[in-house]
C-alpha cells in the first residue's frame, strides 16, 4: 500500500519518470496532513487545564477530524487506482470495430472514475477547512500555529484535487456528467479561499 | 530517521499528542512534495518529442528542483530537531542563580535556532515557487496540472514556515535578531501569493 511507503520513497516516486504517484496523491497527502493537524491541536486542548469549558467541542472536532484522515489517507491510493485504470483502459486492443468501441467505453468510465475520486477528496478537504476554523478559535493556544499549517495543507490540497478534477472532465463526452461534476466542483471550492484567509488571520492573531 | 517513517506513521504521529512532529515538519514535507512534482513534470519533458526547444531548460530546472528537494527533505528532520532543543532548554534546572541564567540563555539559544530552521525552508519554498513558473510554461501539458499542485504545495509550505517562524521570534529577547528576521521572512513572502496565482492561471489554462 502507498500508504506503508516511507516519505522518502513516496517523494522519489512522485519526482520520477513514472504517472503516479502524481498530484493527486499528493493532494489526499496535504489533505491527509491537514486533517491530522487538526488532530493535533484537538489532543493538546481535550483534557488540558484552561480548556475544560471547550472540552467537548475539540473532542467532537477531534472525532470528525481523524474521521475525515482516514478517508483522505484512503484517497492516496484511490487517486493511484483510477489513474491506472485510465492508463489500462487507453491500452486496450483497437483492432476491430468492436475492440475501439469497447476501448472508448472503457476509457470513458474510467475518466468518470478518476474524476469523481479528486472531487470526493476536494469536498473532504473542504470539510478539513470547515473544522480549522472552530479549531483555531477554541485550540490551545502553544500549538495554535499548527491550526494553520491544518488550513493552508487542505487548501492546497482542495485547490489541487480541482486541477484534477478538470484535467480529467476535460476528456470526458457526457455533458451532462461534466456540468454537473464542475457544478459540484464550484459549490465546494466557493468561499473555501475566503474561510482560509480567515482561519490564518485568526491564527496569526492568537499566535 | 523520520523521512524513513511510513506516510501513515508520518500522519500518525502528526495527529498524536506529542509536539513533535508539527506544523513545521509538515511544511518541510509540503515543500518537497512541491520540489518532488516539479521534477516530475521535467523528467516528462527531457528528451520527449515535441518538447526538444525546451529540454536543456527542462533539465536545468530538475536539476534545481532535486536540490531543492533534497533540502527541504532535510528540514523535515531539522524541524522536529530544533523543537527538542528548545524543549530541553526549557527543562534546564533552575535551582540556583546561576542556573537561571545558563537555562535562559540555552533557551533563547534554541529559540533562535527553531526559528532559523523555518525561515529556511520558507526561502527554499520560495525557490520552488520560482521554479514552478518557468516550469508550467514549457513542461509536458500532459501532466501540467502537477506544476499546478506544485505551486499550491510550496506556497501552502511557505505561509506554513512563515507561522512557525512568527511563533518562535515572538519569544526571542534579542530585538535586533527579531527584526532581521521578521524583514527577512516578508521578503521571502512578498509577492510569493501573487506568483502562486499567475502560476496556477497559467497551469489552468493549459489543462
Amino acid at each position: 500500500m502507498i500508504k506503508d511507503k516511507s516519505i522518502q520513497a513516496f517523494l522519489d516516486e512522485l519526482a520520477g519518470k513514472a504517472a503516479t504517484p502524481g498530484g493527486g496523491s499528493a493532494a489526499a497527502v496535504m489533505g491527509a496532513m491537514g486533517a491530522a493537524l487538526v488532530s493535533m491541536v484537538a489532543n493538546f486542548t481535550v483534557g488540558k487545564k484552561g480548556y475544560e469549558a471547550v472540552d467537548a467541542e475539540a473532542a467532537e472536532l477531534l472525532r470528525r477530524a481523524e474521521s475525515l484522515r482516514r478517508q483522505l489517507t484512503e484517497m492516496i491510493r484511490a487517486d493511484v487506482e483510477a489513474f491506472d485504470g485510465v492508463m489500462a483502459a487507453y491500452g486496450l486492443a483497437r483492432d476491430t470495430d468492436a475492440q475501439k468501441a469497447a476501448r472508448t467505453g472503457a476509457i470513458q468510465a474510467a475518466l468518470k472514475k478518476a474524476a469523481d475520486i479528486p472531487l470526493a477528496c476536494a469536498a473532504l478537504c473542504a470539510e478539513v477547512i470547515g473544522l480549522t476554523r472552530p479549531m483555531a478559535a477554541i485550540g490551545n493556544k502553544n500549538v495554535i500555529s499548527d491550526a494553520g499549517v491544518a488550513v493552508l495543507a487542505a487548501e492546497a490540497a482542495l485547490r489541487s484535487a480541482a486541477l484534477n478534477v478538470y484535467v480529467n472532465v476535460g476528456a470526458i463526452k457526457d455533458e451532462a456528467f461534466v456540468a454537473d461534476r464542475r457544478q459540484r466542483l464550484e459549490q465546494i471550492l466557493a468561499g473555501s479561499e475566503a474561510l482560509t484567509e480567515e482561519v490564518y488571520a485568526l491564527v496569526k492573531g492568537r499566535l
